[in-house]
Order: structure tokens, then C-alpha cells, then sequence
């Protein structure tokens, strides 16, 4: 057997959008000229953006947005490519992670393509020289936009931002598959245990916790939406979970997996009430929806019974079992390899056309936060479809004319 | 056993949301001196909206939005109550429908409750002069905000109207699981076979469609969804159904239900390659989206061989089955009672509150198509969630302070 | 439009299996010379089993299971037929219902087909002598069964009965798929309330049950199951529904739906702790599920706030709504046209090959209650198929050999 | 933080059922005196049983049923503990496997609890002497007791095994939604793709394949099902799975996943026809389902894209992925840790008790295959339930009277 394929071999075939799109560009490499910094989880998928990038004749310096989601044998690859370079590793520290952020900002790119703002944010707080000179950005998480959108509001933005995140493609197909099914399949693997016939509480009915909730029940568990807006927790009633409040969650559930994008969404009064061997896993950008630290105050003790299972023992004896060290448990549980591929695939792809539509279309964009244009979302599902091989209909003349016409002439009433 | 229950005794449990508003507004009568002109599917849930507005101090005037869905013993409970007035009976011609409607709007109303634009487009059309006196007007159909949309563009409209039907509470509570569920049930019930088991062609994957789609797949059924809108394809396809051209799904569905909000979806090539039995439904707002003229002129004859089935003998000899005329099946289906109480509920109660909140506050807002403000959809759920004993979270403090601030301090990083 | 067609010309259509036999059968008429009596719900469907086994050259006496699900025109239609006797008519009372069955009985027939075992326990309990003459009968529901295996226990049978409950083909096609479903979309039509949202406690987890939980929470329903089993408590458990005793039930539940097969699963000691509101249907053959004595002395008056419903109020003023008098109510409910037409055509037909295979095969069996054989079974399962051209795939030589070899030569281990 | 636990720490909290066992006959040791042979895959969660048959003081023989799975942490825990021998290593050759388990064997071991009839064959076949005396056996697979089934018709069984795998227990636990939910999860892991939206093809619908079918759909799947039996072929129809046979699946599946018991059921045929990326797993016991023989001669080339998948490239440049070699993909899949830890429990403890049921009981059967006895798996369900902390309804003397009278006095009709 020859195994002789590259890294990103497999995630190829996996990214036909921006297979496609790198076919499409090669020839004419409209970027070339640009250097694009770029920062996500950093393993083969991601891989392939750094590569289309590439390809589309852009000079690319890439970092991670999380250290722990690191594959060095990507790193190393991409490294090797003309016109691409690495600013991350395998194994780096928190220390060494910012510090390679920085390492890559001063090198002052033209465009930055980010995951949970991680570069926007620092550029504009410790380098604010450089931003004033950057083009555009791109950003694809919902932690990454609410952050991008209190800069705004602050007024301190420098260049115009386009939210990848929101956008229809963004959400019911990342959020809410890509999150959704890869959250819970960490969550199995990592406590070799089943989700069927479990309580599985979810915090937060966003795109993410209701791809989560839906697919949990899928499987077969009894499902608990926590919510604090009345019109989402009504639409999780509406879809067959229970509604509870957190208090009342944390002393049935059995795995808890929280996706809300703000802080200390299950914390200390919850740890007090929750049953023995609860799992706690989070899918949220940042580490900080579980109070690991009131966590940590409330244990007696800490233990690690199995890879990615951190054991806290309460003082009256019970074990909650944290996942992941409450790090996005599908991206960082100890068998994930990433976002599954044909997900991110569609959000890279938007990620790439973002910077191609800002750099080289004439828009003339102040700083703030833009929405991407609904045509470059609609053009990606297009692209999407045709690799799946799925016709629509066409809208005839007639139909037209029938949406165009409020009098209705013709129908029976 | 004592039968002496008025006609809305029924509705009037499971419609918790208006029965609330009642009970806060009847002291108070914040609607007295104001006339308002409605028209909806006339049944005891209807009926409900009717009182409402009345305890609120209202006079109400009201008429039906389609011929086939009223109840006589509604209509004739509530034109006997003082300042309620009915413009429509049992068993109208279409004739006799539309001139009630004119009645109606000649009594010069000061707001239109709307269903479909009914009354809205025929007081611009026919009636200019009344639509300049009146004050506003409240629409809750998908397909009368399509319309409305229409007399926006072409600078007609008169008075400001409230979109009742763009919120999240409308799409994701009345769209999806009303229709969603009661278009499935009335099929099944008017046909007398299951839905299991059976390939089920979904035309439109807006909120309604999506929710008779996964509805019907939640019951067993193969899924097949048709559309014209990229996004939307991709999104069914990733909800696990097939997504298919109407000419691929003509050939293989047993139920067709359509719900597009557009004319001809079904016609003529379609027909042409049905099976031998297929069932035609629909569930948008006219009865276009089935090409009816169309069906008879291809069809060798006709039958009736159940109450609420007419049976279309093709040339070749294959029976094509048409549910309820091709009207909205959930509405005029045989054994219908129109939509859900509880599910109708919350839809009306929005209408109530839209016409309390643009006749009571001084808005000040100029001729237009307003979506509803986020404020009244977001107390209308709380106002439901209160009558289902739902508690959400808080938001605490830190958790504001965190959403705020995008440099995140005291996160991981 | 002519409206001519009689009133079997629908159920025709949805009952292909039963017309495969008619068509294979009319010529040679091997039932000849025999008179066979059928108790039945007797609506269209079922009037395609008398007609298939009056096409099959058999004598055919028919009466009802039930007398509130009789149709009138179905009865009248047949009874003009040559060879076939109605002994039932709409709107019977009790009395009368039970007269006619013992009218049918006293003219001898040679065969039995039953449900709920109707027939064969009172030709045992009232016309011995006749039943020592009768050659077979078939039993096709769970209750009829549990009533023929308490006759067997007793010794009192007197001929051979076909269990034709116990195949697969009744158990995970009709138990599961069409009372499960029939039931809830009867619910949904009798109240004009949707099942999405709301908590329902079905009790039971036989086939119906685990059918009828499913569903629910398929259109997303909260499902909550009881059972006296612990192996179907725990697979209730297992396929995600919450697992109550019936007092905890109680408290919880929005709509109650049995199907036990036994007596008095819901009696006052759940009525007290019920919601106001709280909706009530059993499912099961026998309206004693629901303790209706029970609850006709615990309510303090009784009113009747819509067609199908009777409303019992209690001390305390709440409001329990019993659906169907608390017979079936997928078969009794206002809008019910009787189980799915293509679900019991498959049981008909095995109604139909049972009868056929006791009479015209040299079987010889003494008295007792005996298990179809499966390969009368298996053959119903291929003509099912057929008529859906579903494709199955062949068994190969290797892999019959594979599967009688258990010393598994050529398996890596 | 101290990571002291031992390799077992975690599996003892999700294998309450075994652990219960266990602190009821720790003190007893009913087994002492007898020396048990086991074979099975030998991870945390078969530690456990291991552990619990020697604190009910057996000795105990432990070996593998599949060389693959073996984690060498637990091997080398278990052997250190006195009463406990291993006969098995992490990374052991198919031969050196094969040699342990003839050593075992010729420990002469009392009583077998086997996995895929490993040791019983074994012992039949190459060690006869031995065989004869052998107290019995239990055997926990399908495929195990389609083999124990052949030897028992060929006159070869030497002594009574108890079909553990043969009770409700078993298949709704352990097949259902053990292997459906593992076997989907160690195909997404592996993959790194989604199940959502793929058109996933289950070869088999047995309990596994069931199990495998219902909860890819759950997740979002378009699912296919390819049978030989027609019931199975009508009940997968029914569950609203498409029925197709292999040769039309072939064409457009996604993801195969085999559990039919057999061999060869994916075969050149099918390769020849599968889209490129096609990928291939098998769920059942043996690596046999799918051909790999005739995949190996059809390839051109064969890589190793990704840890787990071999990628065969087809003579017109198609890539075949096979997953975990066709072995158990949810076993032997490279972030699998075994079966799901609850799940394994209850087979485990009925392999237990199955043990403690024929040493300890005075039975005296002879040579053959038993089905375990109805009363311990009822007991088996209990002792879970009572883990779970589930309350079940009890059965009242009216209901048992109700059930034993055929006559139904009292009731309405």
C-alpha cells in the first residue's frame, strides 16, 4: 500500500466549493499583489483555504485562533508552499500563541480573514498603526461578530469587516449542522458513552444549540433548552424540548452542552445542584460559558480518569466531568480533527469570496461592519448545489408577473 | 349532560394569549371610539379575536378572508353581541363573499385586521376614497405582506400597515407547526390514509413548507422538497430531505402539497407524469399554486369519490386525486375546524396588539408596509410563555458586561 | 362532474393487496360452498374484505366490532350484493348491536373472522352448540387475542383460531404505523389542537403505543410513556421518551392517550392530579382504559363544548376532556373514516389468506389458538411489496453456505 | 491535578448494572470453585465484567474476540489482580491471536462467555476433549449464535449455551442503539465528515441495521435500506427509510454501512457502480460483508488518505474509502474506546448472570442452545431501571382479573 498522499489529500475532496473556486482563479490570480493574515483552527480543511488563497495569487500569512486545535503536519506542509507562511505550531503555549499573533500583524497585511476576532481585535487594541492601513477584514463566528460589533459601537473600527457569519449559508449550514453534529459526536467519543436515552441540556437555541438539540433528539435523547429570550425559547418548546430555566436543568441533566456566546452560563449554583457524573461540555467560541474557575474553587479534588475528561469531585463526593477543559468540544475534544469538512468548506469558501469581493470590487467602504452581499451567499449556495448535483426549479414569467401583481387578477378570490 | 357551552367556550381555553389581553383591556377599553374592519377565516378561534377587540372597547366589523371556511353558528353568536357586526354567512357564493366585503369597507372602518390583503387591496382598488381616511392596518399572511409589498412598490398604499406575519414569533410558531401539522393531519384525515410510508413532495421551503416537511418525515414519510431559492434547497437537502427539480418529484410522489405563495407550481408537464393516485394538496394562501384550469382541461373526466376529493381521469387512464379544491387543505379540508386554536392564538394576539399599538400611541408613521416592532413580538412571547409556566434565564450583570466588551478581559484568550 | 362512483371506489384504490387476491382468486372460487361471518369496523375499507371474500366464491354474514363506526352507505351497498348479508346498521344501539351479532351467529356459519374476538366469544358463551360445528376462525387485534388465550386457558375453544395479530406484518404495520398514527391525527382534528409542544403520556408501550410515542414526538410532541413492563419501560426510555409512573404522569400531561389493552389505567387518583384542561382518548380496543364510572362520579357536571369531546368539570372547577366517549378514537372519533385504508388492507388480507388457508388446505388442526404460519406471512409481505415495485435483494449460494458453515473457513478470523 | 485513577475508574461509573452485581455477591462468591473462560473485545467496559466475575469469586480466563480492539492498559490491570489471567495483548498478530485463545482453552475453563462464538467453535472443533467437559456457555452476538444455531444442527454442541443475545434486552439495548449510535459516530469521526445530508445505505435491517437506519435519519441523513426478508424490506419502507437493492443503492449512496451477518453483501458489482468518495463501513461481527477480496482485485491503487481509511482507486479513477479495514467500523475505527460504556453494561451482566443461571441453578439441561430465561432478563430490566432511578405503574388485581376473563363482564360491549 503506497501512502504517499499529502495532508490535505483527504480534505480535498471534501471542499468542492473551494475546489472549485481555486480552479476558477488560478489562471487570472485576481489577489495577487494582496497578503491576507489569516486565523482559524488550524488543521486540513483550513488547509485548503490557506491553499485557494494561494492559488488566487495572494501572499498568505496564516496563525490559529485556538491553540489546542493545532495539526503540525498541516502547518508543516502549507509552510512549505511558495507564497504562504506559518505563524503558528503544534503545541504552542497561550504565551506563544499571542505572541505569534503578533509576529504575524507586524507584518502588516492587507486583509484579515478571522475566527472568533481574534486578530481584528488585537490589531485594533496593540497595533492600531497597522490597522489604520488595513483594507478589509472578514468574520465567521457569532462570538467573532458580537465582539466586531461592540467595536463598532465603541467607534474604534479602522477598516470595513464582513460578517461571513451572517449570512443564510452561515447559519443553517455551519451552525447548524456543522456545530450540531460535531459537537455531540466529540461528546461521544471523548466519554465513550451514548446520547441516546441521556438528558442532554442545552444552553442557548441560536443556530448552534438548536442544530445540538435537534440532533440530540435525533438520536434519541430527552432534550432541555435553557434560554434567557422568550421568542427562542418558545420556538424550543414549539420543537418538542423541554424549557426550563438553569437551576431547574442542572439537577436533571446528565450531559450539559453550552452554546450561547456569553460567559458563566453554568456556574457555582449550578455545580451545587447537578447529579452525580454530569458531563459539562461546551461548543461556544471562548472557554469562558463554563465558570472553570468556580468550578475549580467549588472541587475538592480534580482527576483525569480518561483522555479529555477532567473529574472534579465535589465536597459532598459527586463527580462532574468536565469535557474538553470546556474548550470547543468538537474542535478540541481528543478525537476531533476539526470542523467536518464539507461544513467548513462552504463557510471558507464565503470567507475567500469575501476578501476577493472587498479587495477587488470598487465598494469604497468606510470602517463597520458590513453585512456580505446576499448575492455572494446566494452565488456560494449555487456553487454548493451544482457540486451536489441538484437541480431547483426556474421561476417562469407568469409566477413573476403573479408577485409583481397585488391585484391578483385571475385567481379565484 | 348539559350542552348550553356557547359557540367560542372551547376556543376560549386554548386561546390563553388573547384571553389575557382581554381580561387586562376590558377595564380600561384603550380601543373605544375606534372602528376596525376585519377579515380572516371565520371559526371560534376568529371568533375570539373578535371579542377581544371588543372587550378592548372596539366596534368590530368583520367578514371572512375565504368563502368555504366559515361557521355559521360563530358568525351568528358574535353578531349578537353589541358592537360587533358580521359581514359574511355560512355557504356564501364567491359573489356574495366579495359584496360583503364592499359592505364592509362602506362602513368606513378606521383600521383593517388582514388576512391575504383581502380588505387592504380592495379598499385601495375599489375604494380610494375610504383607504385615505383610514389610520392603518395589520396583515398576517405571507402572502398578503407579498401583495402589500407589491402596492408599497407601486406607491399605492394609503395608510401605514403593520406586517404582522414577518416575526419571529408568526414564522417560527404559526408558519411551521400550524400549518405544518395541520396541513399534514387534514390530508391524512380527508384522504383516510397515513402518511407513512409514503413519498410526500413538498413545494416551497419556507417556514410553512419546512415545517409540513419535517412534520411529515417526523411521521415516517419520504421527504421530497422542490424550490426555486438556492439557499433554501441547500437548506432542505441538509434537513435530510430530497431536494428535486418538479419535473424529477412529479414522477415519484404519492402526496404533493404545495405552499410557495406563487401561481402554476403544479401544471400541466407535472400532471403529465404523475402516478396512477398521486394526491394534490395545498397549503398556500390562493388556490393558484395547483394550476387548476389547467388540470381540467388535461383531465377525460371527473369524479367526487369521497367528501373533499375530486378525481381527475387523465387520458391515459390514471386517477390524479385534488384535496379540497385546491384551496388551503388545512382550512377547507372536510374535516377541518381551521387553524389550531392555541397555534392561531398567538398570531391574533399580535394582530390585537398591532392595532392597539398603531391606533394608541402616537407614532406618527406615513403611508407604508412597518414591520412589526421587536418589542411587541418579544412581550407577546413572554405573555405566552407565562401562560405555559416556561421560565427563562436572567441575564446576570457580568454576562452584559462581557457581551460589551470586546477586548474580553479575563477570557482564556 | 359526476359524482357516480360507489361507495367501496376509494378504499379500492388504497387497498391493493386485497384487490391482488380478488383478481387471482374470482375465477376459481375456492371459498365456494363455504358461509363465513365477519365482525368488523364497518366502513369502506372493511367493505373490501367482504367483497374480496364474496369474490373468492364465499357466503359472507357481516356485522360491526363497534357500533359507533358503522357507515351506513357501505352497509347498504354490500348488502345489495349476491352472496352477502349485512347484519349491522348505523347508528344501532347497544342492544340492538348485540341482537344482531347473535342473529348472525344463529345462521350457522362455518367460519369466523373477529375483532376483539366478538364473535368467538359469544358463539362459545351463548350458542354452544353452534360453535362445536364451526370449522375456524381468525382474530386480527391484541385485545381479541389476550381474550382468545384466557378462552384456551379455560379450555373452552372449541375450534382452531388463526392469531392473525401475532405477525410481524400486523404488529410493526398496523399497531405501529396506522393506529399510531390514526390516533394522533384524530386527537388533532377532534380538539382542533396541535400535538407540537405539547406533553403527551401515552400508556402503553406495546406496538400501538411505541407507534402512537413515536409519531408524537416526530410532529414534536414532549412524550412521556408509563408502562407495567420494565423491558418496555426501558426501551421507552431508550428511544427518548421520559418514563413516568402514571401519578407523576398525571401532573404533567397535556393530552393522555392509552393502549393498554386492560382496564381502568387512568382512574380518579389521576384524574385529581390532572391540569385543567387536560385531554383524555384511549386507543385500545375496549373503552375501559379510561375509568369512565370513575370519572362520571368524580366530576361535578358535564357539558359538551364541541362535537366529539365531553368536557367533565371537577370540584376543584378544572376541565377534563374526554375524546370519543373513550372508545378509539382513531376509529371513533367525529372525523374518522376508520383505520387507514392501505394499512388494513394488508390485515384484511391476511384476514382473507387465514380464512383461506384453515378451509382449503388439509391442515387438520384440533381446537386451540395457533399463530399464523409465517410463510402465509412472509407471501403478504412479498404482494405488499409488489404492488409498491420495491425491490428486494436475492440471497447467494456463498452466502447461504456462509450462514450454515460455523466453522466460518475464509472469514479473516 | 492527580491522575492516579486505575484504566477501569471511568467504565465503573457507566456500568451501574455490573457494579450492582457485584456488591451483592462480593461477599457470597456464589462462583467460587468455577474457572470461566471469556473471550471478548477487551477495553475498560469488559474489565468490568471481568472484575465482577471474579469478585463472585470465579477464576477467571480472559482472551479477545477481535485482535484489533484490545487496549493494553486494562489487560495488564486485570492480570495483575489475583484470580485473574490474561491471554491476550494490545497489538497482538492474527496468529499469536489465535494461539491464546487455544491456550486458554487448554486451561480447560468450565463455563465459556463467548463473542461471536470464538471459543465455543473453537473449542468444538480443535479441542473435542476438552468440549465434553464443559459446564455451558453464553454467547452475546447475532452472528455468534447463527454459528452456536449451525453447530447445534449438525449434532455437534457438547453442552448448553445460553443465547444471551436472544432476549429484548438485548436487541433493543444493546443492537439498536449500542451499534446504531457507535457505528454512525465512528464513521463521522473517522471521516471527518457529516452524516446530515449524506444518503447513507444500511445493508441489513436487523436490529443493528434499525438502530443504524433510525438514528442516521435522526441526525439529518437520507437513509437507504437493502434487505433479502420481505417484512424487514416492508417494515424499513414503513420507518420511512427508501427501499432499494444493493445494485440501485450503489449508484447513489454516500456512506454504505453493512449488519446483515452475511457475507460478500457489497460486492464488485456494487463497486463498479458507486460514485467516487463513496464510503464503506461494515457494523457487523466479521470483516466479510463487504468483499474485500474483490475490492482489493478491482482497485488499480490503494492509499491511506487518513488514519482509518484505505482508499482504493478504481480502474477509471474513482476513490473507494473503505473505513477501519471492514472490520466493526464502531470497534476497531481509530478513535473508538469500544462499545458505549451503559450499553455494554447490560449485555455484560447478562452474560453474568447467565454464568451464575447454569453454574448455580440446578437446571440440568442437556447439550443445546438455550434461550436465556425470560424471568433474568426481566430481572436484568429491573436492576436497570432501578439505576435510573425510573418508576413503572403496577399492575392492579382488577387488571388481572380484567385479563383472565374472556367474557369481559363489565365492560360496554
Amino acid at each position: 500500500m503506497s501512502t504517499t498522499d499529502d495532508p490535505l489529500s483527504w480534505a480535498r475532496e471534501y471542499t468542492p466549493v473551494l475546489q472549485s473556486l481555486g480552479d476558477e482563479y488560478d489562471d487570472e490570480e485576481p489577489l495577487a499583489g494582496y497578503t491576507i493574515g489569516l486565523a482559524t483552527h488550524m488543521e486540513a480543511v483550513s488547509g485548503c483555504l490557506v491553499e485557494t488563497l494561494a492559488r488566487a495569487g495572494a501572499e498568505v500569512l496564516f496563525t490559529a485562533s485556538e491553540p489546542q486545535s493545532t495539526h503540525g503536519d498541516v502547518v508543516q506542509y502549507l509552510d512549505d508552499q511558495p507564497g504562504i507562511t506559518a505563524f503558528v505550531r503544534e503545541g504552542m503555549s497561550d504565551a506563544e500563541f499571542d505572541e505569534a499573533q503578533h509576529e504575524l500583524l507586524e507584518r502588516e497585511p492587507d486583509f484579515l480573514l478571522d475566527d472568533g476576532c481574534e486578530l481584528i481585535a488585537k490589531v485594533h487594541d496593540e497595533h492600531p498603526e497597522i490597522a489604520k492601513q488595513i483594507l478589509g477584514g472578514g468574520e465567521q463566528t457569532t462570538a467573532g461578530i458580537t465582539r466586531a460589533e461592540a467595536m463598532e459601537r465603541d467607534g474604534v473600527l479602522e477598516f470595513p469587516v464582513y460578517s461571513v457569519n451572517d449570512t443564510p449559508m452561515k447559519h443553517f449550514f455551519d451552525n447548524v449542522h456543522g456545530t450540531g453534529e460535531s459537537a455531540l459526536v466529540n461528546v461521544s467519543i471523548t466519554t465513550n458513552t451514548v446520547i441516546t436515552g441521556q438528558t442532554v441540556v442545552v444552553a442557548g437555541y441560536g443556530y448552534c444549540g438548536r442544530g445540538i438539540a435537534r440532533k440530540a433528539r435525533g438520536l434519541g435523547a430527552q432534550t432541555v433548552v435553557t434560554e434567557v429570550e422568550p421568542r427562542k425559547a418558545l420556538q424550543a418548546h414549539m420543537d418538542g424540548h423541554r424549557v426550563l430555566s438553569m437551576p431547574e436543568a442542572a439537577e436533571i441533566g446528565d450531559i450539559f452542552i453550552t452554546s450561547t456566546g456569553t460567559r458563566d452560563v453554568i456556574r457555582r449554583e449550578h455545580f451545587e445542584a447537578m447529579q452525580d457524573g454530569a458531563q459539562l461540555a461546551n461548543a461556544g467560541h471562548f472557554d469562558v460559558e463554563i465558570d472553570l474557575d468556580g468550578l475549580a474553587e467549588y472541587a475538592e479534588s480534580v482527576s483525569e480518569p480518561r483522555e479529555g475528561i477532567t473529574r472534579y469531585t465535589t465536597p459532598d463526593g459527586r463527580h462532574l466531568n468536565l469535557l474538553a477543559d470546556g474548550r470547543l468540544v468538537n474542535l478540541t475534544g481528543p478525537a476531533s480533527d476539526g470542523h467536518p469538512a464539507e461544513i467548513i468548506d462552504t463557510t471558507h469558501a464565503m470567507m475567500f469570496v469575501a476578501a476577493d469581493d472587498l479587495l477587488t470590487r470598487d465598494h469604497d467602504l468606510g470602517p463597520g461592519l458590513y453585512a456580505i452581499p446576499d448575492r455572494l451567499d446566494r452565488q456560494m449556495a449555487e456553487r454548493k448545489l451544482e457540486t451536489l448535483d441538484i437541480d431547483t426549479d426556474a421561476v417562469t414569467e407568469k409566477q413573476v408577473a403573479y408577485a409583481e401583481d397585488w391585484r391578483n387578477e385571475g385567481s379565484a378570490f
